[in-house]
């Protein structure tokens, strides 16, 4: 019998609606049909990290509708855990409650644990088949899987810029190039990432908050700071009460970083041999602390130095329909003397918001993963 | 009865097929139906300047597949001509032929003869009906509308650019930030075009032939050169035997004129006061020789000047998912001093084209017409 591909998707819409939610855990739905083949019993999703997992909430919400789930089929579009972390395994949960078979759109991607949950639920007699759904699940957890088989982020730079590529004036104006509608759509992608990165430019510049504001999220992002010189002054503002802050740089001042860890920032450390961050070093940093999405929103300066170093997986740009002329461009990069030096992307999806388009490209560079 | 819209799209496809074929006369499609409202008796489209109108191809296409059209219902996308031209009045024709109703998208746009062709055939006896389909066949002839309201031309503005803007790094390499299949788009742009303008800038570096290539046509746009001091070299490989080539000048040079003249050129005195081609007069020079669209592919100084003017209707606009940084950017303007001092803009279509995406939007300052 083939997967019903509806039940799939239903358990992919569960798993979108824990975007702004379940970080770092992934995003996972479950959806439990009757051996009917046709009835709903429950359904769920992941919830905040230490909360249960999509296949609990679903066998919870069948209960809670008093649904008995012998010889029902579990839909998730991951494959469930095998091992005991903050909630007991999923597996074990859905052989307790007599599902008797799982169809999950993807393994595991820790190399260290992929499988072991099917092996599990297959040793119960648990019938198990594995695809329906993958490309759609892989895509809302890319954060999840760059963590898990790079061990680093999947990092997405966010830009605004006129068509010509003008991201503020000469005299430095740059509020606001785009729409609130692209504003807005800007904050629901800080709100999915485990982290929102920037340089110490744009904090002494603008002073920024960082946080989502324009969308409802349970949670915020940690905020990253690239400050090599530690100069983020003590009140700047992106230091909110309860936030996690994470300033990586290259100095030695012990009183700096005392006086900041003292405001609540935890300071790494990570110098290169140029004296500056280094920054492939913070990436793995970042993704041994859990980081799944890095969402960047930086200036010229540290944009080009991400990308030169070729560390750059997505950019996320807005394109106002306004043409602003010379200026400050998205990222430093050249002068080039050859056109097949400048960093390849592909287009991965271009969407009206508001007046403004969406672009988002990933760069050809990146090794696959 | 309403119109069947089915009939109308047919005419507004066959109107399409006439896009690079009918410059400077408007591209119209006719459908003819019999009385029982369902059998298409004949079609056709406007052919080439001189040629006959959509009107007389239908007519005669039903002629020779031996269909009657007393009585039938002709599918027009623009109003039948009722004028003695290098062909005789459509609407006449209709009326000769004994059809007995006329659907029509459009009223002529031209103010001196709008409605007198629908006032001759209801004057005949034929029911006259206008409108279904109004928007796409007044789109496919945006640069007749252009040009017999406002007198000039539909300027639009074809460049190629990375996703940051740069049309060609500081060493002037530019060739090819785009793909094969943006190319051959861009093509088709040109063969759809009455002219295709360039400045004096782009001749000297670049020597472009500025003819269509990479699709087939029946025919070639005119060039139009921007050269205000008369440099264009006697040898430039735009002067194609049998192409019309119209240079716009400030120069007093009679001999430099005469010269170009000999190898075929119209050379055109319009300076203003700043000793350059006066662009606005040069548009309403175009628009008397029956420049319906005028297709810009130029540099970054001339792209400027017709952008800081005001002259430009649309941007078509090739981005290639590159970023090159600093470089040669689209067109020359500013360094302004307020995000609201750059030309606003309308996205009007983002289509793929092949790696790239093409993004074609208006200019919003530009009088509605």
């Amino acid at each position: 019998m083939t997967a019903t591909p509806d039940f799939m998707q239903q358990a992919l819409a569960q798993a979108a609606q824990a975007l702004f939610l379940s970080n770092p855990n992934p995003r996972v739905g479950c959806v439990i049909v009757a051996p009917d083949g046709h009835t709903v019993l429950g359904q769920g999703h992941t919830q905040q990290a230490g909360g249960p997992h999509a296949e609990v909430m679903a066998l919870r919400d069948a209960a809670a509708r008093g649904h008995a789930v012998q010889g029902a089929t579990a839909y998730v579009t991951l494959e469930p855990c095998a091992h005991h972390g903050r909630t007991g395994p999923c597996c074990d949960a859905l052989v307790a409650a007599g599902i008797g078979r799982v169809v999950a759109s993807l393994e595991d991607p820790n190399p260290l644990v992929a499988g072991q949950g099917f092996a599990r639920l297959r040793a119960a007699g648990v019938s198990v088949e594995i695809g329906p759904g993958a490309d759609a699940a892989r895509e809302l957890n890319i954060g999840f899987f760059s963590r898990m088989v790079r061990g680093i982020p999947w990092v997405r730079m966010k830009a605004a810029a006129s068509l010509d590529g003008t991201t503020a004036l000469a005299n430095g104006e740059s509020q606001w190039i785009t729409s609130p509608q692209a504003r807005a759509d800007g904050h629901a992608w800080r709100a999915q990432a485990c982290a929102v990165l920037t340089g110490i430019g744009t904090v002494l510049q603008d002073d920024p908050r960082l946080d989502v504001r324009d969308v409802s999220t349970p949670r915020q992002p940690h905020v990253v700071i690239v400050d090599s010189r530690l100069q983020t002054p003590l009140d700047a503002k992106l230091f909110v009460p309860g936030r996690n802050c994470l300033i990586y740089t290259a100095s030695d001042s012990a009183a700096r970083a005392q006086a900041l860890q003292a405001v609540g920032a935890t300071v790494v450390h990570l110098p290169n041999a140029q004296g500056k961050v280094d920054l492939a070093a913070m990436l793995r940093d970042l993704g041994r602390r859990g980081i799944n999405e890095l969402h960047v929103e930086a200036g010229y300066q540290l944009n080009g130095s991400l990308m030169r170093e070729g560390l750059v997986d997505e950019l996320l740009l807005y394109l106002a329909p306004k043409l602003l002329g010379s200026g400050r461009g998205i990222c430093h990069i050249g002068p080039l003397t050859a056109l097949a030096d400048g960093p390849e992307l592909v287009f991965h999806d271009v969407t009206p918001t508001g007046p403004d388009i969406r672009v988002c490209a990933r760069f050809a560079q990146r090794s696959a993963f």
